[in-house]
């Protein structure tokens, strides 16, 4: 992992104004010859109407792209906001040295040939993270596009493609340049244009967060949209994705999401995204919403760049064709969206106002002959009924209807309320022209087909959902953290990565996860005392750290029934270890088999592992997963949301268990590994599970430390 | 279920010919007022250019639309291919006897108020449906659109829609005219257009089957897409789609597949989609290949129009941006293809010929800066390369790079081949219009998005692996047929509809379904002689029709260990039933709990269903369903296909179960329920399945039949 940079600069609003809103740009490697990068970004600037000054570098030519040109960016008269370089990759490091003895104050280099291609150009990479670090100069790049700005008065296109620079309100941060390209292109198409633009390439200094962090408070951003593949740095992503989120819609596309496309991210960008990170839970933690294909990430932008987010799921739909009223609802539901019946009240209003053989129910048909007054009434009942947070209005224009009218009426009950609305028209586009023309003057996302505004309509209510969650927060129980710290520190002191049975005992106790009754014991004697105690039947185990898998080894006996039963295991077993120690346990009555567990993910905390044990976990990887620390209600989720969940509820008359517990063990454990980090695997596997919460514990625990670096949590 | 017509009318080729290629169409309810069906249909027709004679009939005016105008149908002289009637619901059967008098050929009905509304419109279609039958006059609709067809020897826009007639290889069949629509419009817009058009609404009497097999015979239709809200016939479906399917490529659009999406239905055609089909398994059962959005079917469509099916699911992709070679890999994947490692003398030869940066595996990563050439010989190795079956390209057009060249050096390599490509070209449109241009031409798809790309070439795998599956041939044991025929028959002239347990036995035993031993007993002392001869511990049960829950009516004891307790057991027993029988069962051994069993689907036959028992059906539905008859592959896959399968290899040490044993029973499971088409339900649960499979026995059987109507199967 590289090393971290100083969040206040990353937190500084506008830290980046230079680079998104340069006043002056020089391009050093400018050039005449038209198939040329340094060619290309001057005729970009130029084309676009960039308002700052442009200086073409050139070590011979007198003018480039009819501009006059200089010898050295040392001969650049006032200052340089944005220095592209695009000279070959030896040369960068003595232009990015002539770029901070003229105060040059951020630098994109365009050139390849760094980080991307190992060895040599690693070594380039951070010589000039180094000069421009010493230069108190920004690096943006190597080996990227650029950025884009569509702000009026800025209108930089400091960048070597070709997409037209369409005023909007959507920001796009791409690692890829090309996907950021198809992105803005997309866009541009859809209608919806785009703020600012960015691809940082390697990355080496001005991270996608950083850029997030700037947009997060830049106005005219509505929407941020970002494409990663590879996380550089985990925590400083999961930090700023947190913080932006809650204040802006920020949409990711998840890409390298099989084996086969994360071999390909390799393969394109030399690193893994954080080997095992599980980006999905990291994105959702944050509060970012995913998606899986480039046009569902841009439909979906437009709807979030120009609505207000839906209360909830539940969606209402206006159709004039009773097909498309079909695909809307099953599009809805496979959306994750709630498609319910209307109240009796709305039923009652569409009944009385729509054609007798309209259907009134969700969706509602207001059929193919209704009029501009028919959608005006169903959509206005529906924008005031409280049963639906959403309303998707499909229009199939008929020959014989009023078009324009009806679009004029949707409108007119739709535009700018507080109520989520999405809009599908159907129709010949040259021929309806004016009829899709006002709908999207007014705002109201338009889309060519009821799934398409189904899926974005969806992920707002994701989006929402995120947001209700972000008010749930952990509440730690109270937990004698210093005696459990104190285990740890003396393991990793002692280079032990694995704790013993007692060490995991007392960092259970500490946490007040409930543990089945046992004894460490060092010989026969204190073991048959120890059986005494907890009364017949036990269990004995091994406890050494040489003897890793216990029951393979022999190390475990179960339902041992009297001491004569106990002296004879003993035997058996103190020979698999020199010196071992030994557990005796109470044997617990049968009860419901849980995993639960943690693990560390390097750079962004620890994540919580519950599930059933045997072939639940084993064959059917029924298995959920969240971020530590859970709130209550996260934990209660995660309780619910396995397939098996029947089972604790009790199922076929056997008795189920006690959920709440259940819940209450995932916080603690996940309060445990926040407050100690250096561990880096937990197991309870499994938990013995009964109606009776008093009764739950877990029987078998594994605790490995992490012995080198520790990661910070997230809070 | 409607009458069945006779399968030799459908199946005439030319049978449909006045229909869609109509010499003379007249118009009954013509009319002068723009906003009017009679008025549209006259003008659509001539802007078409359509090649035939039109006859405006109305009752008052001399032209109609500039044409001379009837006034009726009776005065139009010449035959008539096809008569549009347009009037009022309650006027349609007077026009129709008119139509029937003057020898037209067909009508299609665009009025609505039909069986659509229930009640008196249920009785006018019958009423239609007669009269058109008697005068041998086919009808199309009611509540319809009507039919287009973009020959442009024919030219005819029978309808009242304005979609441009626009040539195209694909024809269009759908029951909601909206969605019929959206998707030629569609078609249209991504430059497919489209070959013949029908939206038959109620489909009283010529259906969408009975189209698609004419359409099996229309050279010009490559590709047919359906869309089907409800099935009046599944068994008319069935037949033609398989027939069909095997001719050409059958998409169907699915809609109605979440509970609120039927609900839809049922308000929109008034019919549920024979309630209780399972219509997934249904099209995969005919070939059709289904798709759940309107987009990407018609994005699929135009691949299956131009390019040959793959021969697997193996895909190469080339791109020149490392970031959509990952996102086509994460599609393709996704998509149900494979992305695997390129052979060792394709790699080398990229490696030769392509810029030492490039990334050899798969994707091939040609670079931004790939030159023609490279292009060229990137596919040029793929195209001969046996590593693949299907091509997956993209280019994002860099302005440095000659686009055209390596448009024209895709063709070159890939267009009229016996590999199928997908080429993914992400530009500004405008200015790579020749790029685009050259491409398409050639007749290789082009697509926006990989992600389009990847689910068309998936849809193609998915149809490959279709076709590969049909020449899988359901395989007869030799059974005694007889003998289960003569239960059958025996109870169901009895009106018993539940078998008894020495009914179920004789018809396993005909079918070598293997059961556990068991002996039918009247009283105690034919119990105790059987447990005497089958050896203790034993399970006794009772058997009478009356006691159908007989676990829950403490009608079953297991384990029964002697004769003592056998009498005890049997003595509890008697009084559940008046003058029972009981069974005396061989206790097995504990072994993997299986269910199988068969449903009767009406109208197509049975559908045979495989799963584990207890919690695995219960509680995670891992449960499996095939059409009857199976083929032995078939049943292998079934097996193959539950997520607890690795339970049947034996998990964790345990024990696993001779799965090709399983195998034999599903298919000899759907031989029966095809021979005795009587059967509704059949359920051996549980079938208890040993690694020795001499051992493998049904424990528990239970069959019911219809006494009524019998549906038969579909070969």
């Amino acid at each position: 992992m590289k090393e971290r940079r100083d969040p206040a600069v990353i937190n500084k609003p506008a830290a980046l104004d230079f680079l998104f809103k340069p006043k002056s740009v020089a391009v050093i490697g400018a050039s005449n010859r038209p198939l040329t990068i340094g060619y290309r970004i001057l005729r970009n600037l130029s084309e676009s109407g960039y308002k700052g000054a442009v200086y073409p570098v050139h070590p011979a030519e007198d003018t480039v792209g009819g501009l006059k040109a200089y010898k050295s960016i040392l001969d650049v008269p006032g200052g340089v906001d944005v220095a592209h370089v695009v000279v070959k990759s030896a040369l960068v490091p003595a232009a990015l040295e002539e770029c901070g003895r003229n105060s040059v104050r951020s630098v994109i280099v365009n050139t390849a040939g760094f980080s991307e291609t190992g060895g040599e150009g690693l070594a380039l990479e951070k010589k000039i993270i180094k000069i421009a670090a010493k230069a108190k100069m920004r690096l943006f790049g190597p080996n990227c596009q650029g950025i884009m700005n569509s702000d009026p008065l800025v209108r930089a296109y400091c960048n070597f493609t070709y997409t037209k620079l369409q005023r909007g309100g959507i920001s796009v941060a791409a690692q890829s340049g090309g996907v950021g390209e198809v992105l803005i292109q997309r866009l541009n198409t859809l209608g919806a244009g785009f703020r600012m633009y960015a691809s940082n390439g390697n990355a080496a200094d001005i991270s996608i967060p950083e850029i997030m962090s700037y947009w997060a408070d830049d106005e005219e951003t509505k929407v941020i949209l970002i494409h990663l593949e590879s996380l550089a740095d985990p925590e400083e992503f999961m930090e700023i994705a947190s913080r932006v989120g809650r204040k802006k819609p920020v949409l990711a596309l998840r890409t390298g999401r099989t084996a086969e496309g994360s071999r390909a991210v390799v393969s394109h960008t030399g690193r893994l995204m954080g080997s095992g990170v599980p980006l999905e839970l990291m994105l959702e933690k944050c509060g970012v919403v995913s998606f899986r294909d480039q046009d569902e990430l841009c439909q979906a932008a437009v709807a979030f760049a120009s609505q207000p987010l839906p209360k909830g799921k539940r969606v209402a739909i206006v159709t004039n064709t009773g097909g498309h009223g079909i695909i809307a609802a099953d599009a809805c539901v496979e959306a994750g969206l709630l498609v319910p019946p209307l109240p009796d009240r709305t039923r009652e209003a569409l009944k009385a106002g729509l054609f007798p053989e309209a259907a009134a129910g969700n969706p509602v048909d207001v059929l193919a002959t209704a009029t501009p007054a028919h959608y005006g009434l169903a959509l206005g009942e529906l924008m005031k009924d409280g049963g639906a947070d959403s309303v998707l209005v499909t229009f199939i224009t008929p020959f014989f209807v009023d078009c324009e009218g009806v679009a004029r009426e949707i409108v007119k009950a739709c535009a700018g309320k507080e109520k989520t609305v999405a809009a599908v028209i159907m129709t010949d586009k040259a021929r309806q022209a004016k009829t899709l023309e006002i709908v999207k003057e007014s705002g109201i996302p338009v889309y060519d087909f009821p799934e398409t505004a189904a899926k974005a309509l969806g992920a707002m209510a994701r989006l929402a959902e995120y947001r209700a969650r972000s008010g749930e927060t952990f509440e730690p129980f109270d937990v004698d953290k210093a005696a459990a710290r104190a285990v740890v520190t003396a393991a990793r002191k002692a280079k032990r990565a694995v704790l013993g049975a007692r060490e995991c005992a007392i960092i259970l106790d500490s946490y007040g996860i409930p543990r089945a009754p046992a004894a460490n014991c060092a010989n026969l004697e204190d073991c048959l005392s120890a059986a005494g105690k907890l009364g017949f039947p036990v269990v004995l185990k091994i406890d050494s750290a040489s003897v890793i898998h216990k029951t393979e080894a022999g190390g475990v006996v179960l339902n041992i029934k009297d001491k004569k039963e106990l002296a004879a295991k003993f035997k058996g077993m103190k020979s698999l270890a020199p010196r071992p120690r030994f557990l005796v346990q109470k044997q617990l009555p049968a009860g419901i088999e849980i995993i639960a567990g943690a693990r560390a993910v390097p750079g962004a905390g620890h994540v919580i592992m519950f599930g059933l044990g045997g072939v639940f976990v084993e064959v059917l990887k029924d298995v959920v997963f969240q971020f530590a620390p859970l709130s209550e209600q996260a934990a209660r989720r995660m309780v619910a949301s396995i397939k098996s969940h029947a089972i604790l509820e009790g199922f076929r008359g056997k008795a189920g268990a006690d959920t709440e517990k259940l819940a209450e063990i995932l916080v603690k454990l996940s309060q445990l590994v926040a407050d100690l980090p250096e561990i880096t695997e937990l197991d309870l596997n499994p938990v013995f599970a009964y109606q009776d919460p008093s009764k739950t514990a877990a029987v078998d625990v594994r605790i490995n430390l992490n012995l080198s670096t520790v990661h910070r949590n997230i809070p």
